[in-house]
């Protein structure tokens, strides 16, 4: 069986997201979308609000798993039986960042490939971070997150005032 | 009446700045200046400091106003019956961001496009970040800001010691 | 009168160059949409049917001219009291040329300022050459070109059977 | 069954691409490597010379087939009922033509996902056309091709002197 | 004689590194390795450990110094009487920044020059904070530092546990 | 005795070239200008021509040569017992071609290291095909080649009239 593993910060996830795991989904028997827990950051929503909010936009997804991991990536490819990290390339930015982390992972663990789609073009230049920004100051969120994202951002920023 | 607005940080006003606020005041009825007011960053200079600098090195073209904005840039633009957001290009990395600020903007009010200028060849390299740095070791900056502004970075750091 | 040049091949017409069309009139008084004449290459339309299909998807704007030209693009520019080049962006290689040429420009009438809007998401990864290629293996055009260039397309490929 | 496409010139068939193609073996049940027959351009080695190297090359992969194809790659893969395009990336310019190609071909049968892979870093900046230069001159190959490979390299240009 | 410098922050020095330092002790009758001392960033090894480390890796190196510095480099680089920076470009995102460097050293001293060389391939995606990030979650290091920089890395980060 | 070499077409020799040919200069003991001799191109300019342009701008600078080469570059490099080659950057689409002949050069022969000096910022955008289409059209050559090289681009498009 196939596995592969997208990982990522989904702090929300967006559109853009939704488009790479519906189109993922379909280039392996499992796909199993993995929250990274990063001690450094503060995120806007929690891991179990951002493993919740994946679940329920991923529902109609059979083979689509909702993980969390912390650590080396390539130790939770190994525990998890995945040979391939899926990522989703919007601009030249993301390539070079992503391209070393492709590299160090295959460094890390010669087992382990990392494949490339490229985000959708109407979401080419969407990002969690933009849509942080947009929603704290009120502004439209139609064209990024799905409504249910939506009102959770609108909570989130309603408790923050 | 055609209105252009030239948003950012102007932390400090450099001479790449003034090259773009001459070129574009040409391309409106009236550029408005607008100074980004951000409460995530720290600055150098307050918002009133920026602007004054900002005041005395346009006071010479007629048609450019300087003010301040917070929150959403597209409402700004609304408030202000603006159609064309200004923006410089410097370099590849500049260009990837300015791209999806654009796009963003776009997105949450389409009577609203974007604008870009190159820099000029002899600022393409300059940034107000630099310009802090080099002022902050107390390094030469004729070839970064006028003599005004360089005085005020001066008196700055002075304070600071 | 502020009188903008929006110069280019234009062979064929596509939905990203009518996008920049529609958007940059509105910066200008007048826009002129001009036919770069170049004898070097062997467009698959003559000048006069590019002049001709850029009249068609351009007669309900009313401050936009269709025109040809040869030689130094400020030449042309001077000669018709125009001070802007307006350029639409796609991808960063296009932007190192596109700065190569204003830069250019620029150097040869400093009077010259070139405007860049960056193309719609939708039409970012499109161009002439890739219309043309579809269009030879009798590919899908309506995400690219308008039904009218369509047809002409068509056209141009039954003749070369 | 899922088949991937890896399409390509392959004029002579590089270390780099053999690392592709191993790699993206993994990912499908079937891949087919189809050599593009491209009537504008006159390549070194033959179609039918290009196919037999493949061959022989990849003889050792059991779930890889050699075929050609001219026309729309789309095309092509519906034929085959293939559904991913897989494609090696090497640098930024790479990056950018590619991202064109892929949201084109997306454009043309949204069935059709193309998937890349970046290559290992030691063929990082190879390509068939820097090795017809190096053989051209009589250079080292042993870095960039099979010794199979390189001993139709040195009788190619042998012929032609 | 000529005296090249090699600004960095070596936090550690890794495999990339000492391979720019000895192509780089090629060109120049003296190298020196200056390490700069940064009081806006919290290292993870103190300039004396970094020192040590750089000396302990370029003994060999007969014309090879380390030294460390504060403030502007090129008022550094004029106390040592040295004309040329020496650099390592792996991406195109360095690229970028480190041109804006150049180019703001040659504005601040015209008599300095920066000299770039590519990293070799294999270190290509390598950096000190990729190093530190793999070193914290006990990943293997032996392709990107030597055994000597490896055990003072799983010190460190046994000492914070 | 450490030797450098310059390779390009220079056709012509422009400003940009004269400044990267004065500053590489200092970095070696001899520096050599190699015109590579390219049968696949139609030059505007006879490689006589070019040296002699290039003899006439580096008069003044006494260990610079102007030779020609043709074949492999570290052939010649190993010919001349030269061990860097100069190359200077202009942009991110050189950078990415430059470093793929850089990495190219180094895996023929390990011996061989290049060099890249940053084109100063004035001529970032210029080129030698910039400069033959300038002339071409009798624009004004003065920001980009000396007076001897304008009145022999003068003589050549005289001559094709």
């Amino acid at each position: 069986m196939k596995v592969g593993v997208y990982p990522g910060s989904f702090d929300p996830i967006t559109l853009g997201h939704i488009d790479i795991i519906k189109r993922s989904s379909k280039l392996f028997d499992k796909l199993i979308v993995a929250v990274l827990i990063n001690s450094a950051k503060t995120p806007l929503f929690s891991v179990e609000e951002r493993v919740n909010m994946l679940k329920e936009e991923t529902l109609f997804l059979e083979n689509v798993e909702i993980d969390v991991f912390s650590g080396l990536l390539v130790d939770y490819m190994e525990k998890q039986k995945a040979t391939a990290i899926v990522r989703g390339l919007r601009a030249v930015s993301d390539f070079e960042y992503e391209i070393q982390l492709a590299q160090t992972n295959h460094s890390l663990n010669s087992n382990v490939d990392t494949v490339f789609l490229t985000t959708n073009v109407q979401y080419a230049f969407l990002s969690s971070s933009v849509v942080r920004e947009v929603a704290s100051f009120g502004g439209e969120l139609d064209h990024f997150v799905t409504s249910n994202v939506e009102s959770k951002l609108r909570e989130k920023f309603k408790q923050e005032d």
